[in-house]
């Protein structure tokens, strides 16, 4: 069974604007019109694409069936009120973190949901879509299966996700990716102030990460100075970071959580 | 080349004892003796390596020339006091954050160093060895020298590496080992209690691994709501923690450490 071909307009020309449009290209469904701040980015994003520049929120007259928001979540509260649709079409947008009752606000009637890719993307680095979890949600079952089979259209992996969930998801994220980055950017500036590589830790790091996706229980595997309760090391490395007060704080309210869990 | 074939005394027989000895099995050196607390352990450990099960820590008329301390660290002072051995033989310990100095404590005259493996070691997960960095340290030239060989012996990547240098190691060792994976244990607790599978991170969690690795300057490639100061989602997700007193405070100093170097 062949997919309806559907005709999306895009809003956002930022990464994950990038990401998605590149995908859709190995699809039968296709971005006809483009929609950007920058108008020099929206010109060479929307010509990469063979669509149309769109200069205003007025999508009544397009021919577009799905509109997809892919800005910054603070940006989606005043192009929501400056949207106008018909109500043929879908609107949807690509936040983790924000409610799909934020289009209440929509100033027509229309149909709307939520098109999440669980993924951090940058322009620079390529990134398998096909891999990428999509956390799909609509107002109406009509526009959840809608928005379900565009993203089954570009992932193997896409799903159901109420907003109460999927703000849990973005929190559980925050952790594993944005928190994560910051301790291993940590690490990496310890060794730099004494000139050793951080090369010395990839396989270290790499152990840490097949372990834990592995675990059960992430926390049973724990090891280290924090789990054993070992407070000569403990203090040792604190006095190492006594000129260090936020990496302190984190040693030390890290360790007590660790020691709580074990 | 062929490197002279040394004899081996192993005290301990924990996780990193069992990966030591293991891949000493495929060199020309030799494990000769183990000595543990657990006397069934200690027993079916030798028994393996076929090694001679030593019930004293007198190895002044041992055949070892080499003797590896692979203990806690809280064990260390007190199998230090009690070891007799001769001024042919070294003695070294495989900790990241005890000093060289500890060796101090002696009851004889010997050569000793330090033979620390940058590894997490648990028996039921195989390990390759060869690419596992050993932080090499000797109270002479020679003893270094004669270290460092044994550890060319089973890994492609020895250092020296002084007391110094090597509890900073430590230290960032910590933040990228045991901090990262406790996030990654409260990331899978809180998708737990919702019933969401922690696979949904999968491609996040690699991506994120892979992106640090590559990077020059990990902080540098920082996202998500407090590299933005997105005060609106920190708020949503400090609420959605409000009873869980360490995840709020480690999510909030994170946060506050994330801003100071954005």
């Amino acid at each position: 069974m062949e997919a309806k071909s559907l005709k999306i307009a895009l809003i956002g020309t930022g990464n994950v604007a990038w990401h998605i449009a590149n995908a859709f290209t190995q699809t039968a469904h296709q971005i006809v019109e483009v929609y950007g701040r920058n108008i020099q980015n929206t010109n060479e994003f929307a010509g990469n694409l063979n669509a149309l520049v769109k200069d205003s929120l007025n999508f009544k007259e397009s021919q577009a069936e799905i509109i997809l928001l892919a800005v910054s979540d603070n940006a989606l509260p005043e192009i929501i009120a400056q949207m106008q649709l018909n109500s043929n079409q879908i609107v949807a947008h690509t936040s983790g973190s924000t409610p799909i009752t934020i289009f209440d606000a929509l100033p027509c009637k229309a149909n709307f949901g939520v098109f999440y890719p669980l993924q951090t993307f940058s322009k620079t680095k390529q990134v398998n879509i096909q891999e990428v979890p999509f956390c799909i949600e609509g107002n109406s079952t009509e526009t959840a299966t809608c928005l379900k089979s565009l993203a089954e259209a570009i992932s193997r992996k896409v799903f159901l996700i109420s907003s109460e969930e999927r703000l849990k998801l973005h929190l559980a994220a925050v952790f594993a990716n944005n928190f994560v980055n910051h301790l291993l950017g940590i690490s990496q500036e310890i060794l730099q102030k004494e000139n050793l590589s951080f090369e010395l830790l990839r396989p270290l790091i790499q152990e840490t990460f097949a372990k834990a996706m592995e675990a059960e229980n992430i926390y049973a595997i724990q090891t280290g100075p924090a789990r054993r309760n070992d407070q000569i090391i403990i203090q040792k490395h604190l006095q190492l970071l006594q000129n260090e007060a936020y990496k302190q704080k984190i040693y030390e309210i890290i360790s007590e959580s660790i020691r709580q869990k074990s």
